[in-house]
C-alpha cells in the first residue's frame, strides 16, 4: 500500500542530509508503516532512507513491501546492500523473494552470503511450492528435554534476538526427535527446578514436511496455536510455521479459490499493478477455452433445427431456461468446494452429499418449476402462434425442474470428482459447470419439448 | 468434526466407571481432539465424560464443539452445569453462543452466573455483530506505564492464569487510556529495573470498538501481530482481539463472500449438518430472484421475434454468446470484489478501475471475435439458409467483441456501486451479473443483427 503523504518531507530529509531525523522515521515507526510510507519512492532514496535504521529493521520493512518493490530494489546498485539484508531477513520471506527473482540474479546475490545461511535458503528453496516446507520458518526456538525450566529460559535469552516465535518453545529428543512443546507463560509459571520433560506438552499437533500448505492452515485454525511445527519424514524437527504465515496462505488460498471459480486464472499480487497482458493472458485462456466448450451448444441447437423452426416460441425461452441449470449448478458447486475447503466434505463421502443434493435439487426443481409454469400461461395469443398454451406450460414446467435438478447434481459431484483426480475443485465452479448445464440443458429442453408437443 | 474411533471406550469406560480413563483421556490430550472424540457421544454422556476433567478444561474441549452439539447441550439436564462452564469460558466465547441461543434461554443462564461475568456478558452482547467489538475477548494483560519490568513481570504471573493472551502487554495509563505495549519477549530481555514506558511501543496499531471485523482482520494480517488492543471513543482499552479469533473471522468472511459469488445466501456453519429447509431456503431465495430477473429475457426476445422467425439461424449462436458475455462479467465481478476484500481497490478510484477494464475487455472481445469469426465461416451452407455467410460471422464477431466489453466493464463497476451503496460487493458476481448480462446481451446481439443482415 503506497501512503505518499511523508514523501516529499522524505526527500527533503535527504536533501538536507538529516540523519537524525531519517534515524526517527526508521526505527520508531512500525515496520509495514515505514514501508507504506516509503514504498512510493525511486530505488535509490528508499535505499537512501533505510540505511538510517539497523540491518535487522531494514530486514523488517523490506518484508513489508510490495512483490513488484521488492524485485526492483534487489536489481542495480541494490544488489550489495541487498546480499547483507537477506542474511538478515527470517528465512520463509527470504526464501519467498528469492523464488519470485530470476535465477540469474539469484545465483549472484548467493554467492555475497554466508555459508551456513546459503545451506538454508538452498534447503527451504528446494521445498514444492504450496508446501508446508515452502511456507515454514527455520528459526524456532527449542531446548532439550533433560534440562530444568530455570535453564531452559537461560538459554531462551540467547536465542531470543534470532527468533520469530519464541512463545511455542520444541522440546527435542536425541538427532532433534521432536518430543513435545512448551509455552513460553507456562514455563514462566513453573517452578524453576522442574524439569523441561515434566511441564511439556507431549500431545502436540505437527504437520510433515512435504503436507499441504492449506492443510497446515486448517490444523492451526483447529488448534488455535501460534506456531505448528514441520517435522520431516523420520520425526525430526525441521522448521515451524507461525500463525502470521498461515494467515496469510488463508487470504492467498481464498483469493485463488475465488478467482477460480470467477473463471480466471489465479492472478497474484494487486489487482492494479498487474500488467495489461497478464491480466488479458489470464482471462483469455479461460475465455477461449469457455468459448471452444460453448461452441458445443452450437452443435446441438443444430441438431433440433427442425424442432425450433417449426415452433419458435421455443427459442424465446431458451436464455431463461439454460441461466436457471446454471445458477443452480453455480450454486450446488459453490457450497460444495467451500464446505471441501473447510475440511467438512471429502471426496469419499461423496453418496451423502449425493443424497442430500437430490433432495434439495427436486425440491428446487418443483417450486422453480411451478414459477416457470405460471410465468408461461401468461404468454400471450399471438406469440403462441399455433402451440396450445397448456402444452407448453408443461414444457416449460417440466424443463425448469429437470434442468434445476441436473444443474444441482452435477455441481455437487464435480467438485467432488475433480477432487478426486486431482484438480482443484474450485475449477469446477461456477463458469466451467454453467457451459457443461448449457449444453446438456439445451438437449433436456428440446427432448422435453419434442415430447410434449408431438402428443395428440 | 466427529472423530468415532473411541465412541466404544468411551462408553465401556462410562460403563466401568473407570475415573482414571476418563480422566486421562480428557486432560492430557489437546482439547480439540478430546471435543473431536467426543462429539458422537450423546448428551449426557458427553456431560458424564466432560466432568472428569476440571471446569477450565470442559470450558476449552466446550468451545471446539459444532454449533448444533454446544446448542443441544445447553438444554435439558445440561443447564445447571453450563452456567459453572459459561464463568470459565474465555468471554468472547461465552459470547458466541449466547448470541446462538434463544433469548428465553439465555434469560435463564445469566441469574445462574457471577455478577461480574454478568455485566461483561451483558456489554459485549450489546455490540454489533461484525463489530470488532463483538469478536474482541476482554480477558487481556495489562500494566500501568510507571512500573519497571521486573515488576511487571510480577504481575503478570498473577494474571496470566486467565488471560488468553499474555504475549502482548498492554501498557495502560490513568483511566485505561492506552499507551502503548511491550511483548513479553521484551519484558524478558529488558534489564529488571528498567521502566516499562521505556521500552514500550507508543507507536502501535488499534482499533475502534464499532470498527468492522474485516478491518480488524487486515490490519492484523498487515502488522503481523498476536493482537489487537480495541479502543473505545475516548482511547481507552476495551478488549483485545487475538489471532486465532481473527482467523475465524478470515474463513468465516471468504465463505460469505464465496457463497454469495456463487448465488447462495451465506450458510453459516457445517454444510452436512445444515437443515434441508435451511438449505432449500436458501438456495431458493437466490434461485426465484435470478429466475424472475431472467424472465425479463423472455421480454427482451419477444420484441425481436419477427427477426427470430426470419433468420433462424440466429437463435442457434444464443447460448454460445450469452454464456461469452456472462463469463466476461463474472471475470471482472471476480477480480474487483476479490481486490476490493483485500483492500487493493475502494470506489474512489472507480476511473482508474474503469480504464484498466476497458483496455482488458477491448483486448479480450477483440481476441474472442476473431474466434467467433473463424467459428461462423465453418457454419454449412444448409443451416445458413438465405443468409450470406460473411453478414453472419461479421455479425457473430462484433456481437462477440461488443457483449465481451460490455461484460467485462459492467462485472468490474457493479460491485464498486453495490459497495458504495452499502451492499456487500460480493452479491454483484456471478449470477447477478450474468442475469444483467443476458438481458443486455440479447439486445445488442439482435440489434447487430438488424444492422448487418438488413445491408444489401
Amino acid at each position: 500500500m503506497i501512503n505518499p503523504i511523508l514523501i516529499p518531507e522524505l526527500r527533503l530529509m535527504l536533501a538536507e542530509q538529516d540523519d537524525q531525523g531519517l534515524i526517527e522515521v526508521t526505527t520508531e515507526l512500525h515496520p509495514a508503516t515505514v514501508a507504506d510510507f516509503t514504498e512510493g519512492l525511486d530505488t535509490d532514496e528508499t535505499w537512501r532512507v533505510l540505511s538510517h535504521a539497523p540491518l535487522a529493521v531494514q530486514a523488517d520493512i523490506f518484508s513489508y513491501y510490495s512483490n513488484s518493490k521488492q524485485d526492483e530494489m534487489v536489481h542495480g546498485a541494490g544488489r550489495q546492500r541487498m546480499s547483507a539484508l537477506l542474511e538478515e531477513m527470517a528465512p520463509d520471506n527470504r526464501v519467498d523473494l528469492l523464488k519470485r527473482l530470476d535465477e540469474s540474479v539469484v545465483e549472484e546475490l548467493l554467492p555475497l552470503i554466508a555459508k551456513a545461511e546459503r545451506q538454508d535458503i538452498r534447503q527451504l528453496l528446494s521445498y514444492p511450492e504450496q508446501s508446508a516446507g515452502a511456507v515454514m520458518t527455520t528459526e524456532y526456538a527449542s531446548v532439550p528435554d533433560d534440562i530444568t525450566c530455570g535453564e531452559a529460559i537461560s538459554r531462551l535469552r540467547l536465542q531470543a534476538p534470532n527468533n520469530e516465535m519464541i512463545y511455542n518453545i520444541y522440546v527435542l529428543g536425541s538427532d532433534r526427535h521432536l518430543l513435545g512443546s512448551i509455552s513460553l507463560k507456562s514455563l514462566i509459571m513453573a517452578r524453576p527446578n522442574t524439569l523441561v520433560s515434566e511441564v511439556m506438552e507431549s500431545d502436540i499437533v505437527s504437520v510433515q514436511v512435504d503436507e499441504d500448505r492449506e492443510e497446515v492452515a486448517n490444523k492451526m485454525a483447529r488448534y488455535d496455536s501460534l506456531s505448528i511445527p514441520v517435522i520431516d519424514a523420520s520425526g525430526r524437527l525441521v522448521g515451524i510455521v507461525t500463525h502470521d504465515d498461515v494467515m496469510d496462505v488463508v487470504v492467498e488460498a481464498a483469493t485463488e479459490d475465488a478467482h477460480r471459480m470467477g473463471g480466471v486464472s489465479p492472478i497474484e499480487g494487486d489487482y492494479l499493478e498487474t500488467s495489461l497482458q497478464r491480466m488479458w493472458f489470464n482471462r483469455f485462456i479461460w475465455l477461449s477455452c469457455l468459448f471452444l466448450t460453448g461452441s458445443l451448444t452450437f452443435s446441438v441447437m443444430q441438431h433440433f433445427e427442425g424442432l425450433l423452426k417449426e415452433t419458435a416460441v421455443l427459442s424465446l425461452f431458451l436464455p431463461l431456461l439454460l441461466s436457471t441449470g446454471g445458477n443452480s449448478g453455480s450454486q450446488a458447486a459453490t457450497l460444495v468446494t467451500r464446505a471441501m475447503a473447510l475440511g467438512q466434505v471429502q471426496p469419499s463421502i461423496w453418496k451423502r452429499v449425493l443424497r442430500h443434493e437430490l433432495a434439495v435439487g427436486l425440491a428446487l426443481g418443483l417450486s422453480l418449476g411451478v414459477m416457470g409454469f405460471a410465468r408461461t400461461m401468461l404468454v400471450g395469443e399471438e406469440t403462441l402462434d399455433k402451440v396450445n398454451g397448456w402444452h407448453l406450460s408443461m414444457v416449460i414446467a417440466t424443463t425448469v425442474a429437470v434442468i434445476c435438478l441436473w444443474g444441482t447434481v452435477v455441481g455437487s459431484m464435480l467438485p467432488l470428482i475433480f477432487k478426486r483426480l486431482g484438480f482443484d475443485p474450485a475449477l469446477a465452479c461456477s463458469p466451467f459447470v454453467a457451459t457443461l448445464c448449457d449444453v446438456t440443458g439445451i438437449t433436456i429442453y428440446f427432448s422435453i419439448a419434442d415430447m410434449y408437443l408431438t402428443l395428440p
